[in-house]
């Protein structure tokens, strides 16, 4: 992750209260974002909305975070965490690539506090241009560019984003759609059919 | 596809001019159908809104297709009608199977007259239950069914479905995420990589 964000005071934005602004602040600004948007959908979700959740002024969140879209984007940045340890795993090394991928993978969809918050971003892509922008921008080239640095095929980000495309697929499927047997599978079942794709798109030329 | 639904006339039902309901008046209600799920989305279309695109009374949308969500079904039904092609494509045999899917498929998605109600259906299914519901209902199990019954693996179902994430994975990140480079790839590229996948999983124990 990126460290907090520097606090942008222009002449023209309000001074707060100092004990507001504690160490703790923004990342509560930023928790609070993630559980707005994930709750009501980016449509519903209002900068004073998110303020009240976190318990400070609405003014302190323009202060910290701009926009609402500059807060939908921290939210994102939040919920795509664990996203931001994938090039860590590929950075591994090409053995069992595949396998290590699907399995946090599936680990990540499998826990519901870390799947509702993925969800909601996804769904907010999926039918609001401004969040698929920020979405591409923000998340995937980052992670989908740093796994490809340490890839040795033709191609890389592309074979990264075809490796991607499977796994958000099977995410829809089985948590979104539920459509049976997916939904119900043993994700062990699950790996040990996906990871051998995953494993000849990462590496295999 | 099934045939015109059977016109649902109860003793509650109104009777209509029997001009109007000519023999292409309920294809014509459907058609309507898909095009203003497409265009307004779920929450914003109304019995009497696709009456209206149709050019009939809405009393007479209520007698051939029941509910709003009836009528969703209605328009997913006619959306899909490419992806009722797949259990033919499936039925001519394991060889080249997943070249012929891999290419089949992103010709619906490249064609941008198929792709937009297509989006339209996934949009909804990812935001609303009752859409997800349908979808799961009428069309996955359809398709799939049919498919896996073609297929000579453990399991087929769910290597049918895993085949469909796949394909689906790639139309949202192509199509509607848009990253690159994936967004402005060769269709050629896409298929010479994904085929082999979709073979293994629809041919391989």
């Amino acid at each position: 992750m990126t460290g907090p964000a520097k606090p942008r005071r222009g002449p023209g934005r309000p001074r707060h209260d100092e004990a507001e602004e504690g160490p703790g602040t923004q990342e509560r600004i930023r928790l609070a974002a993630r559980e707005v948007f994930a709750e009501r959908g980016y449509d519903k979700t209002s900068v004073r909305g998110v303020a009240k959740v976190a318990g400070v002024d609405p003014a302190l969140v323009h202060h910290y975070f701009g926009s609402k879209d500059d807060l939908f984007a921290a939210a994102i940045e939040v919920t795509m965490e664990p996203a931001l340890v994938v090039p860590a795993i590929v950075g591994e090394g090409p053995e069992g690539i595949g396998e290590r991928l699907a399995r946090y993978f599936l680990g990540i969809w499998e826990n519901p506090a870390s799947r509702a918050p993925l969800l909601a971003v996804i769904r907010s892509a999926l039918t609001h241009e401004a969040a698929a922008a920020v979405l591409r921008r923000l998340v995937l080239r980052r992670v989908l560019e740093r796994v490809a640095a340490d890839l040795d095929v033709p191609d890389p980000t592309f074979r990264a984003e075809l490796a991607a495309s499977h796994m958000i697929g099977i995410a829809l499927l089985r948590y979104v759609v539920q459509v049976e047997p997916l939904a119900s599978a043993d994700p062990e079942d699950i790996i040990s059919l996906v990871a051998p794709t995953l494993q000849r798109y990462l590496t295999e030329e």
